[in-house]
């Protein structure tokens, strides 16, 4: 309960200037079956839909790190990065960042959203094109439109359709933007191919490493899997709350390119800087997924087995989506197995790109392999039930 | 340095797709002797420059209670505040931060920039018109031009301007958008009038009260301070990471606007949960803040020894502001009080609403006097030679 309705001198018996347009759009929601709800987890419950894809933000050193930082400099970094808020765990985190991708520089934003819109706006204006991928996230989107450039949507991950977009182009300069591992269906971009086509039409490859970081390319993201690390036409986008554990985000490239990102991001620029909590936490953990690919195959491994238990093809990724006929069934089959006290997740319309409701499915590096088999009888035996009286 | 430059398999001899223009951008911001840079501050540093008005950043009890919320859930929230994100600590804080600033609900986000775009994208549509303040900061810029609202710009604090943007106003709603207290000028916004503006003419007046909150209303913001909290016609955002000393943002108002945000605010929606320390330690700073009025009066003791002893009017705020003759004097007068040890904000165009450059002075409330009195002894000193120099 966050509403507490004790107001002091509170009219709260005269109607507020937007109220019947929120009782419209709530009760639209509810006719549509869309209505989403804030709930904690149960205490007892084992969580498959975190996306703490290797466990470290209750890893010892992590821990031991964050609770360093949090000793030496309190709980807020107090100021704007470029007041004084700049600490040397700041440094030391975009340093930990760019070891980890092979990036020559790196700038840490407050999330991976501001990260997101940051670059993008900074990077933006009349004079260049934005090619997105229709599969992009809704903080690429959100940067898109924040950058008053003119945006074209590619089919996802269709090279041909990038290269035609950026050829029949006016604009001087393009960025085209994309995320290495997308999480719904869990494929990877075409990044090479996209990669080829920028270089020979002069255009920035901007990939979000959010589901890749910890994940794909023995946990140092797809982009340096791929061997593209440190090439002129690639730069990325990270955040630092899902494999690292913590919080915040950060925008990784050229040295130029950090330059103007201090100068013209205006989620950067008008931005508390990260906490040095966060900040700590998560270089520690880009060290420790740098140093122990291990971490990264046993996240693998754990994959295999949810694949193969339920019976579904396998995504070269954390997430595991399992179809399921109907939104209502894949709530329904959500619900029944949290109140198994197994909590996963749930992707239906408006979130999915092809109206195909799923449960989504994360098993932590760190699960014991007979715990996650125990848990994912009950999630087949639930699957199941659901499957029958649908 | 957060620049390594040495990406692995970078074929750094080769161009970058935007090379000349990042350079040409560069080189103009050079020109114009506005290029930024990151520095850390040095050890020894006197820090009047940050937000932590208060000084809780650094409070025992709030440096406490982010320590147990990291021994309890570690580094990180995990998921989304509507997967698995939502921990108890969350709904603690939004609970705290109704009872500090008398609002019925509360909703948390990652920065008080995602809070500020958050509820203006959730709020917007083409039928609703924002009125905008001239001086409201870059987040609340941002969230009215994601919006997809038409906004119309007020000149600043001009409640008869505001009156007829929404009296000639063809849509059906209406949001007006101010701060509390406004950072450069340290002004109140005229919030009684605003309200019964709004209240006429059926809009919601959305106050930030980013640097009211610890300082104006006896520590609980200036809408609590004029008996505005829970009039239906008054919502606010706030941030964590100012006055409450720890990182994040907030969006107060009614129960109905929250669930309308959970629902609807991408920022909210598509960004990790706060991380629990900054979570906890927003929390209990609220509390201190609300049952410590004292702290919030030393506070205004301390910016009034500030403005005697600079000979400048005192804003009634945080910061207060010493006007310098050209932008290049109060770029020197602020690195010369570095090298003696003391950090000062520097306020220059275009980030001021008039022109004038100042420095930014903040003394926060834990600094002992005789300390504060002899700092500014030496900032005394530094803007006599400045002027005499310049
Ligand atoms: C692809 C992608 N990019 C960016 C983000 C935003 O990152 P953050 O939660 O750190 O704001 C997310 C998820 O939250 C994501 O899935
Ligand atoms: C008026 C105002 N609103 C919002 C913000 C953003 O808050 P945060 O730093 O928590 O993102 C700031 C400063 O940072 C501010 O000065």
């Amino acid at each position: 309960m966050s509403e507490t309705g004790t107001a002091p001198g509170a009219c709260s018996e005269q109607a507020g200037p937007l109220d019947a347009w929120l009782r419209d759009r709530r009760e639209r929601r509810e006719e549509a079956g869309l209505r989403r709800r804030l709930r904690t987890l149960p205490g007892r419950c084992v969580d498959l839909a975190s996306n703490d894809y290797l466990g470290l933000s209750r890893d010892p050193g992590v821990v031991a790190a964050a609770a360093g930082a949090l000793a030496e400099h309190g709980t807020g970094a107090r100021a704007s990065r470029l007041v004084t808020g700049t600490l040397g765990l700041h440094e030391h985190l975009e340093r930990e960042l760019c070891e980890l991708t092979g990036q020559p520089a790196a700038l840490a934003f407050s999330s991976g959203y501001a990260a997101n819109t940051g670059v993008l706006t900074a990077l933006g204006d009349a004079d260049t094109l934005i090619v997105s991928d229709a599969h992009v996230h809704a903080s690429l989107v959100d940067g898109a439109r924040l950058s008053r450039s003119p945006v074209k949507i590619a089919r996802h991950s269709d090279v041909a359709h990038v290269a035609q977009l950026l050829e029949e182009r006016s604009e001087a300069r393009a960025v085209v933007i994309v995320e290495s591992v997308y999480s719904v269906w869990g494929d990877h971009a075409p990044l090479a191919e996209l990669a080829e086509v920028c270089r020979a039409q002069d255009a920035l490859l901007l990939v979000d490493e959010a589901h890749g970081i910890g994940v794909a390319g023995r946990g140092r993201g797809l982009v340096h899997g791929l061997g593209l690390a440190g090439s002129p036409h690639v730069a990325m986008t990270v955040t630092l709350s899902k494999a690292l554990g913590a919080q915040g985000g950060a925008v990784l490239g050229s040295p130029a390119l950090r330059e103007h990102l201090v100068n013209t991001a205006r989620p950067f620029i008008f931005d508390t800087a990260l906490a040095p909590t966060s900040a700590a936490a998560a270089a520690e953990a880009a060290r420790i997924v740098r140093t122990s690919p291990e971490l990264t195959e046993a996240l693998h491994q754990r994959a295999r087995l949810v694949a193969s238990t339920l019976g579904i093809p396998r995504a070269d990724a954390a997430v595991q989506s399992v179809p399921v006929a109907t939104p209502e069934l894949a709530v329904r089959a959500a619900e029944l197995l949290r109140s198994r006290g197994v909590a996963v997740g749930c992707f239906r319309p408006p979130s999915v790109p092809d109206g195909i409701s799923r449960l989504r499915i994360t098993a932590p590096a760190n699960m014991e392999l007979h715990e996650l088999s125990a848990v994912l009888e009950v999630v087949r035996e639930v699957l199941g039930d659901v499957a029958q009286a649908g």
